[in-house]
């Protein structure tokens, strides 16, 4: 991998007040892989990945119908990599696909997230993954049923450590006031998303979070599913994945497209053209570099169907210095979209 | 199976407060399966039952002498149904038939709860049940004996929940008080007797439990072994289950054929027929949706033992409209066996 | 067995405030089995019991070396009795025959107990035993080590109760102590010396365990050694264990022969045979029979060698009725040895 | 072994207040087995440590890139040695010579500790080790998490026993915090480095650890790498592993050769000649004896590589009756080394 040669060295944080440490780019398999990837591409994705330190992969049940994972675990088999060198998340919910009736393939409910992590971990060819999480809330489920089975979980040997994706901070606390109640193991990390469009929940709401539980964060969508890159600036190209969604979570997006909020977002992705070619780089990478900056991100998972895109991705570390707080300052009145700070005294 | 698709859509309900859902019409292998019921004729109800969405099938140990398991767990292999798509339970007590004394193979000790739910999960050919019911409380075993054991067989992986059968409200108090203390999973689900006739209950008894724990209800019974049905108005038809009793259970109830309690029955029974013809259903029909609209009820167990019967029980769920609360005054009035309502301040 | 036709029936006890139910009469496998006494004797005996309806086998890593065990554990096997029909314990501590070096292999550290049970059911070729006794106290190690390692020991499946063989009062207390402030299981059975020579610990030390844990009992030598049988009154016969002791604890027993306890225990049974007479009886029926008269003794242990001794053991169950409160006191005015009651209030 | 004969008695002792026994010396596999001493004299050592009585065998993970346990497991397998007669340890951080990237291949996070520990039982070809050790602190990890991974080695039968290496009195303290507040066991045993001229962690920093909690002491570098021999005190022999460094350990004490410290330690080890020759023993019987002495010190580890140097150390122990208070208090007053006493009120 002569390219992978010129890339920065790969940092690594660790996952919120845990003792794991995940490298600060990570490679997720959301519609990517076992979907209108080929496999073959999907490897190699994970190959250059791999080779540029990146050692969190993360899948869930419910992408591709679990494809994904099946494509996940074979490039594991395939080049050999050594189990105790990765960091292997899943994610259970919406796993309808793997029954003829969805009830009970969903939810949060322990038979849904034992029977879910058992299917999971086969189609991962994995006896155990690293971090399990709850994919959104499910609020019909008693928080205790969903801590305690994640407990049985980790009890069991199926998972390191578990964690939420996209809930939302009162839910985290009530997990956490179960897990503390019951002396059990309470949810490590939270999957959000965020970027330079989408702040709020990370930068405000999960303030608190930080302070009392030590939260982790592994963000998703950190280019906005490719808003930010600037490569919709002037429409959408033939080539992108919202010109050819066939997916349910690609559709579901592609339906915004157009729409008030996508103009605005389209609109102050280009304002930040400015500042990238300031910094001597392209917006994709100014949009990596400042999740990462964030040091409550934990990880910024790229999702990244090329090469080139994960090298790309990679490369935005050269770019951490570069954002001095006065860039910082400018970015955040550019965008005019800096959440105000909690107030901590009523 | 083309009479099917004439059925209503099957409803699901969350078994209490947990994030289990079950079908309101649910098939139990009480006296049938095993019995005096055929194989083939028990796969084809059970068959029927899974075409038309019902996705709960309730076991005992005790009945049959274990062949009721063995049935319905050849009937899974059979059709090739997925384990994740299937809420199987069984119940634990009453096991001598699998012992030579019957000391130690009854009982709700550690002992027979871990030894029990072992050899039935053997019969079933599955790894674990989804509910785990203690049958009958047993008042020789200690209650944390009894709640330690079921925890136990939890951790274990051989159930996912577990619950109670015919146990009294204080009892199920007891348990979760047993539970809490010593911060154990408590009973999720109580399978008692409920129909028209028999309500004091699950409509009195049972009040505070569904507020404080979320007791979730499978009953057993909504025909009252088929008086509701109105079969027994003109007497007793010679093909039905008081005629050809041959098991413990079906004499037991055989044996008050005739007494005063049954002939009150049969009179109840025969007023509510003109109810039923002006909501242009049957009897049958009226009594499993009378049951099922008690928001309580997340399931109703019908011990059908024809392809015929099984229909007719889902066919109760287009009923579930025309049950008005004018209509559920009405039939309170009629049947004048209404419990009064619990009262909350002395 | 022909002989068996005419025995008494077997009468069953809970096993203290457990569910366990023990046959009031069990069989002991002390210096008997794997020992002095021929395989083929020790099938019989066993099979003896099992056809008289007892359901309880008692055995220890420390007799004869571990061969009891696998005595019992074949005999188990060659009749084809089912595991869920039987009640078997085992007791560790005393395990030096298990190692080149006696260090830890005795004691109830966390190691010992673990690898001791593991050796221990490899030798009675069983998955798990009932009853599971720690063998004598051991004051160098902390409670909570034992306490602990006795319900991993039942939390891995390889014992379904915990109980403690000749403890004082206060050490099982502290048992409890410490698995209540854990929230563990404590000892439900103790198993002491009891005869009607040896009163003191079981009629009065305990008295307040039986109230506050419920503590069962399964005593052991209930004819102290033979002595009660009468047989020692006058001198000592040429086919018993004292005169053919080749084992540490007989020949420990032994070296008591002929002194000042000895003789004051012949002197005793001597006076106790006037009762037996008039009760019809002989001796040793009238010896079992009064200590199975104690409602706080769940089983007593015959250590039976000869199938005789075995059917005599069970013969002494017609004797229960005999034991009037009357004769009770008869026999406390002639041994002159019941206990004061304990004092209450201070 | 006919030298052996000659060995005095081993002496055993509960590590801590466990109720565990180990040797009060042991043998060590530092630097030494695996690396630059061959295997065959590897097996040489271990033989004559078992003959003379050693059951305890001390390894770490960290040791000669695993090959250390290799060694270890491959003797206890060619010996024949019985698994409940050895008192078996590893040590889990610093493991990154089994994997390919540094990141998760040490530390104390719940994945190191697990996959550390599950890959040092396969190095061992054992399904348990007795004590499983904390490798120094790691102060990036949340204490909760390394203890409750701890308790996860020890309730799946990895370990019997954990404890801590080189930590400081209020991290251990910390940890047994943490351990009660959630109910879970605590350190029983630590692993300081200790001798007569390291005295202050032992004798004065960890003072109120063994009243409070018991905790027992496996003291390594008895000889503070050879110095206490006196081989050092006329220059650097040849054929020592100062002079023969090759591994980061040794090169890492190489290091400070001819500086301060090293030369104070040089003289006071002269100092103590006379002393030595007044017992009539040479230097390193003494340093042994001495640490020995010490109540506290449960087992004094030697990182023997030669038969004879094992020989030695057992044959201190003979010399433990000469170390009368008078001696000790000439040793205090040669070093000027003896902390002072902990004060006990402010």
């Amino acid at each position: 991998m002569g390219s992978t040669e010129q890339l920065p060295k790969m940092q690594y944080r660790f996952l919120g007040r845990s003792g794991l440490q995940v490298s600060v780019i990570s490679l997720g398999g959301w519609v990517t892989y076992g979907g209108h990837v080929g496999d073959q591409l999907a490897f190699d994705c994970m190959k250059a990945a791999y080779d540029a330190g990146i050692n969190f992969f993360d899948c869930a049940e419910a992408y591709a119908g679990g494809k994904s994972e099946e494509v996940m675990g074979q490039a594991i088999k395939k080049y050999g990599w050594k189990r105790n060198d990765l960091v292997i998340s899943t994610k259970i919910n919406w796993g309808s696909a793997f029954g003829d009736n969805p009830v009970n393939n969903g939810g949060l409910s322990r038979k849904h997230l034992i029977e879910g992590t058992n299917m999971a971990l086969e189609r991962l060819q994995l006896d155990y993954v690293d971090l399990l999480y709850c994919h959104r809330p499910d609020r019909n489920t008693p928080m205790e049923e969903t801590v305690r089975a994640m407990n049985y979980l980790i009890n069991t040997g199926k998972a390191f450590y578990w964690g939420t994706s996209e809930w939302n901070s009162e839910e985290i606390a009530m997990a956490w006031a179960c897990a503390e109640r019951l002396n059990l193991i309470g949810p490590v990390m939270e999957q959000p998303q965020y970027n330079m469009l989408t702040r709020d929940k990370v930068e405000r709401e999960f303030a608190l979070l930080y302070e009392y539980y030590g939260t982790g964060l592994t963000i998703f969508s950190p280019l906005k599913t490719g808003i930010l890159t600037g490569k919709y600036n002037e429409g959408i190209p033939d080539d992108s994945r919202y010109a050819n969604a066939t997916d349910a979570f690609s559709t579901g997006k592609a339906k915004s497209y157009g729409d008030e909020g996508w103009l605005k977002d389209i609109e102050n992705t280009r304002k930040l053209q400015k500042i990238a070619e300031k910094l001597g780089a392209d917006q994709t990478q100014l949009a990596y570099a400042w999740v990462i900056k964030n040091p409550h991100v934990s990880s910024a998972i790229t999702g990244a169907s090329k090469v080139e895109q994960v090298t790309k991705a990679v490369q935005s570390l050269s770019l951490l210095d570069k954002l001095t707080p006065e860039i910082m300052k400018e970015i955040d009145d550019t965008l005019g979209n800096a959440p105000a700070p909690l107030t901590r005294r009523f």
